[in-house]
């Protein structure tokens, strides 16, 4: 018998000393990082309702209960009495039974009517039909993305399962090194911005912290292959922590499974699904301009069906050794701070993934309390000593004047930004700006995956700001449903009417210019003096953006993909509006690392050219005498 | 066609057009870093004394001339003009042929007298003969080591061939990295004192630099197996750079072909035959100590087998961006400073390895001008900020004096030593003692290995400090051939009559009391408060010696070998005296780095404990403000 098998035997023996006499225990097992509970008598465990509770705390872990199969009613009498339960309110779209689990999906417009308060109506479901219900949202605004993720997954569950519980019994195993030592190794983006990748390694535990590309330069890519940098290959790494879904944090964790991973990618929910949008892009793209992809389709689908979502706040095993809290970074949908406990009190690691300090439209600012955090590891994007960015609010003044004036001379406003993030933030102040006439109401074009990633935001508006959530839930107050805005889906016709029509605003990806509908858009709008250009995000160096920004107006097309070849002169006017990154400025970083609640003792800066990262390192050093690094790829720092 | 085939054929295009009409080059091979030509026409190449310095100089390459087997007399014609041509003098020993490779080794006492002034008479040979001489010194005192090592070469000599020419290869192969980068990654002895090994990596190349033990915590080694340490193995390594012989950085190299490696060790010749030496010693007392020693001896042969021995100060290639300058390091027998030239020109790091900076009885303090150094990887075994030793003169009347009271009661003076390096340079100083009258002439005795370590330093005088080389050359002058001297060699019956005779003065391994013969010595002299035990070396942390040199006065005898169990008590005086040491102190490590052409940019120390690291490290910093650290095990450092 294993040592993890003997673990449950006692894990079960415990439960069932617990649990009420008349309550039946079958089966536990590990999937995951939670712990199934299998019982014959659902019923009568979902009637105490702080069982549960008192479980998860005295055994330490995550606990799920579900009927044991046998125990069940069929799901046609089951459909009818939770049809009965259900508020009409909630409005349920679909019920999915699982008889192998005794589990049934739920989705509906409003989740939080089928929990109830205190999640009373699940536990009312359960009580009366037996079945474990799992509740998701039924997304607003239609997404594709969403529908294939979770079908997929659906299809997938078999498979899945056994994923999970191979995954549980590595998290539960016994420890292995009689050592103990805490090291980072950095494979990318040190002192450079994209491909960012780390590795946090203990004497018992490998994990991955992103796995990303490099905008601009697409054949620099981590350090994955150099045999150092993730010791025996790929299959030696325990798990895999995605913070968000920007390609430059996301790109490569497909491959990870090309080279033989087959391990958990723990991250949020929406990261999970917009990762699955922006690869799958990224693979065409790629295909467009003539570049062999790194992977194939299949094996995004492989990372998707090795993703464990876990929410902001929940402490979850991801190892012996290491717990893995993840909490909001502000940056994107879904986008976190990872915050790495190890060992037994041992040592505390924070990796802020990309952060933006204050609220902003979108959302909450990045979270900097922590229970323990003895080295940070912080983006640096806007470390530079004069990487000052205006306030939201004067840079939003100053849109709508761009606008205003481009409106007035018959024009186009242009705005390449990326999909995920900037997109929606600028939906939000144009949508404000015509509610209340600051500027004048005209149609904005999304084009690319805008609309495609606005959707899958409103899948998930916990992740949002809670003003915004609330917004959400009311259908005719969820701006992302304005009339103003239009979906771009006629491709280049669409695109051509556009271009001859009245003054609108155009946002279109790329976000730097390197492909996508937004070459389209220059070829379009590009040769006429009345249009605009306006950059509102970051555009890294070698990209196509930072080249406009800096003055080029004389474009090559021929290696841009879409077949057409030639240079392209620019005479639209080129803005830029600060202000709108989803990064920290400088004084953001130095902010969040003020407050940072309680202050680290090290300070990593990473993700940001030579100088940012060198700038921050040594403002950090000076105004909190704390020591920080501005560090190369490929080096290992040890902390314990 | 491979690179390297493509490669040969060029050379032998150029090689041809340079040597004078006449000449013919049959073929041109690798063996290792040097480039084998074979002529068939020996005798008109020897001719030219020049020529293998001009085509060495235009190819940048190390050069061996051999006949082609074809174009040879028979050994028995040659092995007779051989004779004739080298002087009596020289006191030939053996002519051992090899028709394979026209090679011909010629053992004698006194080798200089066989290669003649400027090579003159090897010439000489060449042309007379075809055969091309190789010159080896036949022991003055005999060695088992020396003898075993040359006999088993002798053995292998076809599998040695097929090895170096597989590390030619790989030293010559077209360079396969598109980037540059230098690193170092400390597998062991930061921090601390032993398990000495470190990688120096670039995108190209991954070479080991020792692979060593800690000395009184057998099962703390370096990190081989952390899967990050060596990439995917020791297989991955492309060579590995010896030191010197001292188990801390020595013994586990053999344990490197259990692993997988399978290419070359760069050492210096008495480093090979010493670390056999020791290594095999170093399973035997595993074996007696009842611990499973980590590989068998056939390890220890793979490794000997595999070793390609340099001399100081030649500039040898090891792989397509690196090469490596030995220089004397003045610590023991062979000792050296590894000196590695990254890349054309890209970076510079030396190795310290151990350390004497200033001349000792045996050896020439140790070399620091470079062509160029920009980081110091420096040992910090005496680093700590009171670390200074008392001069040697002032330690070696100590010394005098202490023997002179034992002899004045009748004691006898016990000394622990290493086998290799501080027991010469005692016997020299004993020696001198005695012949000058400062101590009264009585035996002295060698215990364990350090008359056969003594029998290897007379095989290699070139290593040794140029006035002792002298005395060495001359029979009766050489020191170590004294009177007094007796090698123990009749096991614990000499030794009784040892302790129950006379005074005398006994050295003894191992050399901080961790078994051995030193065992057996306590027994016999430590309950007699007469004698003396005297501690001339570095106790490491952990170890006996350094107990008792701390005041622990009962000494549990049960897991130390010989199957005698108990407890010992010591009654004898126990003192020390300082200023034997083979490494610098720290006025000597700082007086190295002051004194060092080009000043190196960074230096990391090692190889000392905590405080010794961190006091150096802070020390040289503020003197002479580089940048300096202190690291830990498992970090990388990236410089370029």
């Amino acid at each position: 018998m294993s040592a993890v098998e003997r673990q449950l035997d006692e894990l079960e023996e415990t439960i069932t000393d617990e649990v009420p006499a008349g309550i039946s225990i079958s089966d536990v097992k590990y999937e995951g990082p939670e712990l199934v509970i299998y019982t014959r008598d659902p019923k009568e465990f979902a009637a105490d309702g702080d069982l549960v509770r008192r479980l998860a705390s005295k055994l330490r872990k995550r606990i799920t209960v579900r009927p044991d199969p046998d125990s069940l009613s069929g799901p046609e009498t089951a459909r009818e009495r939770i049809r009965d339960i259900i508020p009409e309110a909630a409005g349920v779209t679909d019920l999915d039974f699982h008889a192998d689990t005794g589990e049934v999906v739920i989705e509906a417009g409003k989740p939080g009517m089928v929990i109830g308060r205190h999640g009373s109506t699940l536990r009312e479901i359960t009580q009366e039909v037996g079945w474990t219900p799992e509740v998701v949202r039924t997304p607003p605004i239609e997404s594709s993305t969403v529908s294939n993720v979770r079908n997929f997954l659906k299809q997938e569950r078999e498979d899945r399962r056994d994923i999970l519980e191979r995954v549980g019994r590595q998290i539960h195993r016994e420890e292995m090194a009689d050592e103990q030592w805490v090291r980072i190794t950095t494979l990318g983006c040190c002192r450079e911005v994209g491909r960012a990748a780390f590795v946090l390694s203990t004497a018992e535990t490998r994990v991955l912290i992103d796995c990303g590309d490099k905008p601009g330069a697409e054949d620099e890519v981590p350090y994955l292959q150099v045999p150092e940098a993730l010791g025996a290959g790929a299959q030696n790494l325990d798990a895999v922590v995605l913070t968000h879904a920007h390609l430059d944090h996301s790109a490569l964790v497909p491959l990870l499974f090309k080279y033989g991973y087959d391990g958990p990618i723990y991250c949020t929910e929406p990261t999970r699904d917009l990762m699955g949008l922006l690869t799958l892009d990224y693979l065409d793209v790629a295909a467009k301009e003539g570049r062999a992809p790194p992977y194939e389709s299949g094996m995004v689908r492989e990372a998707i069906k090795h993703c464990i979502d876990i929410e902001y706040g929940d402490v979850t095993d991801i190892a012996p050794d290491i717990k893995l809290t993840l909490h909001n970074a502000g940056h994107i949908l879904g986008s976190s701070i990872a915050h790495f406990h190890v060992g037994d009190g041992l040592y505390n690691v924070a990796f802020s993934g990309d952060i933006h300090y204050t609220d902003t439209r979108l959302f909450n600012g990045a979270v900097n309390e922590f229970p323990r955090v003895e080295t940070l590891v912080l983006e640096s994007t806007y470390g530079g000593r004069n990487d000052y960015q205006t306030d939201q609010e004067d840079s939003e003044r100053d849109l709508k004047r761009v606008i205003n004036e481009t409106y007035e001379r018959d024009g186009t406003v242009l705005i390449p930004a990326f999909a995920v993030g900037r997109s929606q933030e600028i939906m939000l102040v144009l949508e404000e700006a015509m509610r209340e006439g600051e500027i004048p109401s005209m149609p904005v074009h999304l084009d690319g995956m805008i609309w495609e990633a606005t959707a899958i935001h409103t899948t998930y508006p916990e992740y949002l700001r809670d003003d915004l959530q609330d917004r959400i839930f009311h259908e005719d107050r969820n701006p992302f449903l304005a009339d103003e805005f239009n979906h771009i889906d006629g491709g280049e016709e669409e695109r051509q009417e556009v271009a001859d029509g009245g003054p609108c605003i155009v946002l279109s990806t790329s976000g730097m210019v390197e492909g996508g509908p937004i070459m389209s858009w220059l070829r379009h709008l590009g040769p006429d003096p009345d249009n605009r250009m306006v950059f509102v995000g970051y555009q890294a160096q070698g990209t196509l953006g930072r080249r406009i920004q800096n003055g080029w107006d004389e474009i090559p097309m021929n290696d841009r993909g879409e077949g057409r070849g030639g240079t392209l002169t620019l005479n639209l006017d080129v803005e830029t509006v600060d202000g709108f990154s989803g990064h920290a400025d400088r004084q953001g970083l130095e902010n969040f690392v003020r407050t940072m609640n309680p202050r680290p003792e090290k300070v990593l800066c990473v993700h940001g050219d030579e100088s940012s990262t060198q700038d921050l390192s040594s403002a950090l050093y000076h105004e909190f005498n704390m020591r920080t690094f501005a560090p190369k790829n490929l080096e290992t720092f040890r902390f314990k």
